[in-house]
């Protein structure tokens, strides 16, 4: 698995996709068979008229454009975009490419923190897909901090969490927190894929990491600069991690009301 | 606050009571209202039958000997111990006492961790307890890693929770991580009172940790050493840490099926 933390204009939809074409590129080269992008990677949070304008449909010109990418390329994409729905309403979605570009789930984040209110609206629904016999759940940066989003999905089957993000500073110490967390108490892996850069008052710092179920951090990008990496994961660590207990099992959901 | 990780022998109550007896003082020196001790500190976790000969009913010898000790040295005091039920049944119990040492609340541990299924029955009950206006919650050890615990009591307004524990090596870890993921994610203070020394294969490293809601450890106890600290915790972060958002209203419980 790859993650890329790569930078992101806004607005600038010509030079993201340069960027994410070159991070495709680059983990196909590392040798990666999925490669998880930061949220909203297409064109950053701008605010609501311009997002509204950026927006595409589900086969709109950029998906077009990173299929052709993904067609010389192959892996399996999990990319991040401002979606102009059927409904005309604008969503945060990602969306989970097969390694040709054919596109098998769509996420819209169901979670919005604060000002995202205002501009995209929230999903319905959680996602669990299953590829290759691998289980994946996608939840969205804010999404992660609610630690029933990522048990519901556990309580699917889920074995690999994606969590593409665009967490601002002075946020990092909880989502690492909350990240190791959600993998060892759901027994799974989680691959957590943070964007750099600034904008506005705000600074995304990357420290994009790829947690085991024991919670080890496998992989770890730099602090606020480009940086795409590749590791191996053993999903037989997800069966290790149930050896003494299984959360998921020893639940009592009765008490908790 | 006071935090107090001290040593516990197995099976030797006279020794274990003469140590909360010492932290009772110490605490109450140290200007502490409430006082948590480690789990089930009366005795440690003997073999089965030895922990049904030892354990003893609510109004046992071991507990008159505390509340005439709370007498002279009065604190808020969160007291384990194995319980005898009126069913005849063993319960990992944490009672929560008031200043002079009237029970106030139990607490029957609900998870149990591997071996203790078969020394102890669990509880049937979350208990959130209210005083001068603060609420308490009770988790023991295991408990604390299942978020849907800590989430039922926050949901019940829970600004405290206290954390007695017997967390063994290689597990530190893990513990730390939830101990802060449960502050965060319920916007709450969680006392964590970890046990020291070794019995049999197992060692109890002690770090007790005190962890305000931003996720903040405002104490730490030494590493497999007895130690008793005392801090105080300002109620008013919580409120502070509900300003950007507030998990408990931005939940989606639709979703979480």
């Amino acid at each position: 698995m790859a993650l890329a933390q790569i930078p992101c204009r806004e607005g600038d939809k010509e030079a993201n996709l340069q960027e994410i074409e070159q991070a495709i590129e680059e983990a196909h080269t590392q040798g990666a068979d999925i490669l998880v992008l930061p949220e909203i990677i297409l064109t950053g949070f701008v605010h609501r008229e311009a997002l509204r304008m950026l927006a595409e449909t589900r086969d709109g010109e950029s998906m077009a454009r990173i299929r052709r990418k993904l067609a010389d390329f192959p892996l399996y994409l999990v990319y991040s975009f401002p979606e102009l729905g059927s409904d005309g309403e604008v969503y945060n979605t990602t969306c989970f490419l097969q390694k040709d570009g054919t596109p098998l789930a769509y996420y819209r984040k169901t979670h919005l923190f604060a000002g995202e209110k205002k501009i995209t609206k929230p999903g319905e629904e959680l996602i669990c897909l299953e590829v290759e016999g691998v289980k994946f759940g996608i939840l969205v940066c804010f999404d992660l901090e609610f630690p029933e989003a990522a048990r519901a999905l556990a309580m699917q089957g889920m074995h690999v969490l994606l969590v593409p993000s665009a967490n601002m500073s002075p946020y990092e110490y909880p989502h690492r927190i909350f990240t190791v967390a959600r993998a060892l108490e759901n027994h799974i892996f989680v691959a957590y894929c943070n964007r750099i850069g600034a904008h506005k008052s705000f600074v995304y710092r990357g420290q994009s990491i790829l947690v085991d179920p024991s919670g080890k951090i496998l992989l770890e990008c730099a602090d606020n600069k480009r940086d795409i990496q590749t590791v191996q994961i053993q999903l037989e660590n997800i069966r290790d991690s149930r050896d003494m207990y299984n959360y998921l099992e020893e639940r009592r959901p009765e008490l908790y009301r």
